[in-house]
């Protein structure tokens, strides 16, 4: 009974595994998502502007568990899946959800979100999923139909995934027992307030609902957040609903969903170079929303290659930065650094937001190497809002087709790559992707 | 930030000191003793036999603190301290408390508690209690008057006054740190549930009362444990309150206050052997409850000299076992196992009640060596109820006078003695007190 604790590297966790055998199941009785706002604002500010641009485009999305050696297909009951799906399929966006939305600005105090844009919302419901028997011990589970319907199942299945898994493996632990996961979850978070309120550098938001241990306890942890730190620091949630129920600002701008949609949208047969779809992202994304939410995401088909093709100077000189989620970090860092160098811009004007697997330590390096370098800021997932004690799995809700066509991203962690075989080869072969960064996936 | 657990021994405990300057404090708006079951049961047995054999003769106790690094006197808000031991005095026996004790039985179904006593209870009311200036940092906490109305101020000053230190401790966390202290309580405790659950040799009882984190976690700790243990294994609490709430046995028998107190009683001012005093408790007790309740408490004055001039052939014969509060178990059980055995009685039909500082891996040693060898249980107390990650403080109320003359109690540890000087030298005199064997109080 010595070693009770199982030592993680710097980090101390209970060996959860010792609890098997209690004789109390805590599954709540009500669903895990109770509002269409339970989304990432990312999800709403991309959803504009393909409402308003490619609503009727028809794009399949897929579920995809990277853990392989969790077999959620065998662990997570497929009639419990169906009825979480299902219940999301009977929620409408409530009246004072529309209205909260209607009072969210744009710097320049005009509306985010477009009358007409809102209109759709409040007919708006979720479209058909398919849900398969297991395929290799995986989920088969799949969400298609226009896109502007489709899109919003992304964060919905990934949260309700989780939430069932996390469920599973508290299933046969007693009260005492779900207490002390709790009481970790607890202990853990005081760590990171405590880490995080002696580093006032570091500005951060909550991105973690896709992946959070529970919708409850992302509850409990973004209300933490908001009286631990002023709101210059913690920015906000990327989860609408705690947005407006905190009163803090929802956070995001746009997904690989977009350049990935985009390359079947503009698919040619005989393309030799998929350069000008991809540059139609950022200036379709400007048109919607001007310079309020420019932040790139670059490394859909390679960071290298996006900063060589893509990207214009006019677009570096206007928009505020970027989002860093695959391969180094600071290399990345290096690379945008001197990218604006190169055009005797000042990269102190600029911003990374990170938020590729962050963990409290690597935020605070991160902040310290970069201090003085270049604007940044942190998208916290995974670590701020599922770190119980048990193992997080590497799950994703990625686009597939789009427009007919197969669709995939590359990343700069080419184990990140998503979608058909076929697609990932064409578009390595079509950006010449010789990237062979290669990290396995925790979160 | 690397070390954020302080490791301690084997145990690792969040670093709480860590966490001073928070936002809120958590004081509760409602009095630490809300019932005056909220007691010890031994409070009540003792009382019985006092108020039937002694109840006029006055008896003086004082609040006593063994950690003397830790100023109580000065981290503890007197004008609070004096409210919640006035708010005792204001509390009766409720009718249906009083219908619960009378509803206790012995062993031949007879009422534990006889109707005299009860009517007595039900016009019960708390004496005055003297609280002075601080002495060199520490409460000057005092009550005297007749026995059977002084007695009970024991165990509920104690947990006053260490849930008033516990809040202090914490009155500058915000709610996250107080989350994560209450959640260190529940890992450690889940630790130990299933510690003992691998030990089913091992039999408890809660004896946390006196020095608990505070009522709401006693009774959480007591709420779990039965839900996780058969009655056979955690066989009940010592606090009535909770006791009654959760349907399990009420645990005690007797103190060293009758063994002190009767020193008092029985003073000759040219006593040259105290051996009367000694011998009338157990004849007194057996008197009052026959052998129901018949646990030995020998170490007031030394065990030894218990052993060897008090204890009777026929109480060995015919009482159930003793219990241990001082100095090392292991030697303690060992000198009754020679005993018994010089009186070729099976030591397996005696009990030993270990209760002396208790920890869950000591309590698994001693089950363990001593298994086959002597009937043992336990007594679990502050480790059981006040393990958050803070170091507790030793503190006890202890009888100082009784009858009018100065009374002590030396223990085998001789850090344990309480009394005033004169009579801790008096006693070591008169029973020719030669251990040796000194321990600083953890508890």
């Amino acid at each position: 009974m010595g070693i009770f604790y199982v030592i993680t590297g710097t980090r101390k966790y209970l060996d959860l595994q010792l609890f098997k055998g209690g004789y109390v199941n805590r599954v709540p009785d009500r669903p895990i998502i109770e509002s269409l706002l339970d989304i990432d604002f990312y999800k709403l500010t991309m959803l504009q502007m393909i409402f308003h641009l490619h609503k009727n485009v028809p794009v399949n999305f897929s579920f995809l568990n990277r853990t392989k050696a969790v077999r959620l297909g065998d662990v997570i009951d497929h009639g419990q899946l169906r009825e979480e799906l299902e219940h999301c399929q009977t929620l409408r966006f409530r009246y004072e959800e529309i209205e909260y939305l209607r009072e969210i600005k744009r710097s320049d105090n005009s509306p985010m979100f477009s009358s007409d844009f809102l209109l759709f919302l409040e007919d708006f419901r979720l479209p058909d999923f398919y849900l398969g028997i297991p395929n290799e011990g995986q989920l088969n589970l799949h969400f298609g139909g226009a896109w502007s319907r489709s899109t919003l199942w992304e964060t919905l299945s990934m949260s309700i995934v989780n939430e069932l898994y996390n469920r599973h493996l508290t299933s046969d632990f007693s009260r005492v027992f779900l207490d002390a996961v709790e009481g970790q979850g607890r202990i853990n978070l005081a760590r990171k307030v405590f880490a995080i309120q002696l580093q006032e550098q570091v500005t951060f938001s909550d991105f973690g609902t896709r992946r959070r241990f529970s919708r409850e306890w992302q509850d409990y942890v973004v209300g933490v957040l908001t009286e631990e730190f002023p709101r210059n620091q913690f920015l906000g949630t990327s989860n609408v609903f705690l947005a407006k129920k905190y009163g803090v600002k929802p956070i995001g701008t746009n997904a690989h969903e977009l350049p990935m949609a985009y390359t079947g949208i503009y698919f040619k047969e005989d393309e030799k170079d998929p350069t000008y779809s991809q540059k139609q992202v950022p200036v379709d994304w400007e048109n919607e929303y001007g310079l309020d939410l420019s932040i790139f995401l670059p490394d859909t088909f390679g960071t290298d290659w996006f900063l060589r093709k893509v990207v214009t100077e006019r677009q570096l000189l206007g928009w505020k930065g970027s989002r860093q989620d695959s391969a180094d970090p600071l290399s990345y860092a290096e690379k945008w650094i001197k990218k604006y160098e190169s055009f005797e811009i000042d990269p102190m004007n600029k911003l990374i937001v990170f938020a590729d697997g962050l963990v409290c330590e690597k935020i605070v390096e991160i902040s310290h190497k970069l201090e003085g370098r270049i604007g940044c800021s942190f998208g916290w997932g995974t670590d701020l809002t599922n770190d119980m004690g048990f193992d997080p799995i590497s799950i994703v809700t990625k686009v597939t087709h789009a427009n007919g066509y197969p669709v995939a991203k590359l990343s700069d962690n080419i184990e990140k790559a998503t979608g058909p075989i076929e697609a990932v080869e064409r578009m390595k072969s079509l950006v010449g992707y010789t990237n062979t960064f290669s990290e396995a996936c925790k979160v």
